[in-house]
């Protein structure tokens, strides 16, 4: 009987040190003249980047930014076991060709805006159970590929409500090896607690925030309960992107149940780009989000000790144009800590 | 340091027992027709079972079927650690509501018609490393859904080519779990092989089995090579929706490599329709294919003790109706012996 890493009902605890051994992102303009333009490893000087169409230029960053985390780390394609990675085009066509160039094994993930956090606790998953020594979690969206297949063609200039969000053009690579060398050196993920699928009947698809609040929030409530953790157990809990309106909805069903987070719960999305003079709406959203975020600016201030305990909580919005079914979200979370 | 399970390049051996506890599938009326009538646990009577749209019949299917995978194992929904599924469908629809239905923690995937193979692949990863005592790796297709989101609308009648294949309704699902004390009684998954994404630039959509065959053959030498396996190790060779005009290539390749696997080679997309009596073109597809042929068919010949080993090849077709690339295929193959 193997020992049993199952803590409460949702929460895996790792019993080996899973590290992160690399991260590089990359973005396009708008994200590189965002707050967090120090950042980023690779900004994209526009949408296209030379290339034909929109699907080639996101497929090409998640390539670009695979290979630029493993330069990074000093080690290659070859070094990797397994790729788990996804996008939100469908049949995941940026993550399958960029796992064709790359040559490394994918394991294709459909987790929505939740893909970085459900690669992240998969890939690490997989080095704790033995089954490789180094894995890639890594995901991607682009604004123009997004818009096309949810929403109008942008040619049209379809009005938006200011609820709406706008898709971080991004892309995100984690590298997790088995770190027992690393310990202390390197952030590693201590726990991934897995969140249940919750539809509350929301509509609208353009309000994925209040779509995915509810379900977020009840993934950090499961976590910390599992955990039996205190309020200030971490110094950051942050969400992929509900962004404005997702974020204050989170936060209140938060302090209702009794978990005051306070200034320590965060959004990618309201941090990726700055709402005053960017026009984003309601913030940033896609995978790449939390994507970029979390491989950029808190992989940073790890690196400078200005973190210690990180929660990253992702969350998918199930917006399916074939059936107008939406507002279920895909809550896979990993918890990290450093 | 942990014990590497990985054997050759491509290849993970289970260090511990994981045995497939329980298995359901179920049908449509055409599959419910053909040559495997006898061992699906449920028939459909017809493409929309009282729902209001196909989609709506298949998750009602997935779900369906996982419950009564759990009801033959006398096991329920609050035992099953994690679920590993997906579907043809964007946005995983199928496999998110079946999820949201029972209450199980969903880790989406995308490997479409080779997810059966790549949910079990990674379900007995979760229970080898020890992640959790169950869990249930199922998947869905539907012929109405799939030719509606990949091709044209059924209404519009448009004549296929003969060489395009009839995609699969059904669903099928497996129930994995820590068998110590179930060995020798259960089969189990001893190897997963995951494969290389290769395209060969085919482009016609109708022509899958072409496509996928490179990607099948090049993954079944890979399992035979990283094992040191000879041709007759196998009692069967099962690959999941190759179908005729796939299968005979995918034949000749094995053949030119010096690996004769003869009438051990076997397709789920031959076995699954009679082709001489039933009107499905070049044979079975979709990821419901595999799925139903090796959660009904392939487990009663191993209870009957007629088959001790088999090695189901899952590939899929990475066919993008945005970008029209199309040719990819996402080999992610489990390979079980009893």
């Amino acid at each position: 009987m193997p020992a049993r890493k199952k803590i409460g009902l949702q929460t895996v605890a790792f019993s080996r040190p899973v590290a992160v051994v690399g991260a590089a992102c990359s973005v396009g303009p708008l994200e590189g003249e965002g707050p967090l333009r120090g950042s980023f490893d690779i900004v994209y000087p526009d949408m296209l980047n030379g290339e034909a169409s929109w699907e080639k230029t996101e497929r090409t960053m998640l390539r670009e930014t695979v290979q630029c985390a493993l330069g990074k780390a000093h080690l290659t394609c070859e070094n990797m076991d397994f790729m788990l990675a996804g996008d939100l085009l469908n049949q995941c066509i940026s993550a399958n060709f960029a796992a064709k160039d790359l040559g490394i094994l994918l394991l294709g993930l459909y987790g929505a805006c939740s893909t970085m956090a459900e690669s992240t606790g998969l890939g690490a998953m997989l080095v704790d159970g033995g089954f490789g020594m180094y894995t890639v979690a890594a995901v991607s969206s682009h604004y123009g590929t997004s818009e096309r297949q949810y929403r109008f063609p942008t040619e049209y200039g379809g009005q938006r409500p200011p609820y709406s969000q706008y898709t971080v053009t991004g892309a995100g690579a984690l590298l997790l090896g088995f770190g027992a060398y690393f310990q202390g050196l390197l952030p590693r993920v201590a726990h991934f607690t897995v969140g249940k699928v919750i539809d509350l009947g929301r509509k609208d698809p353009f309000d994925m925030g209040s779509a995915m609040a509810p379900a977020a929030a009840d993934t950090i409530l499961r976590h910390f309960g599992d955990l039996s953790l205190s309020p200030d157990h971490y110094d950051l809990v942050l969400t992929g992107d509900l962004a404005l309106v997702g974020h204050s909805l989170a936060e209140e069903l938060l302090n209702r149940a009794g978990l005051s987070l306070k200034e320590r719960l965060q959004d990618c999305g309201l941090l990726v780009f700055d709402r005053s003079r960017q026009k984003v709406f309601a913030g940033g959203s896609g995978c790449g989000c939390s994507a970029v975020v979390f491989c950029g600016h808190i992989m940073e201030l790890f690196r400078l000790a200005k973190l210690k305990r990180v929660l990253l909580v992702g969350a998918g919005t199930l917006l399916s144009p074939t059936t107008f079914q939406q507002g279920e979200s895909i809550p896979c979370r990993p918890c990290r800590s450093l």
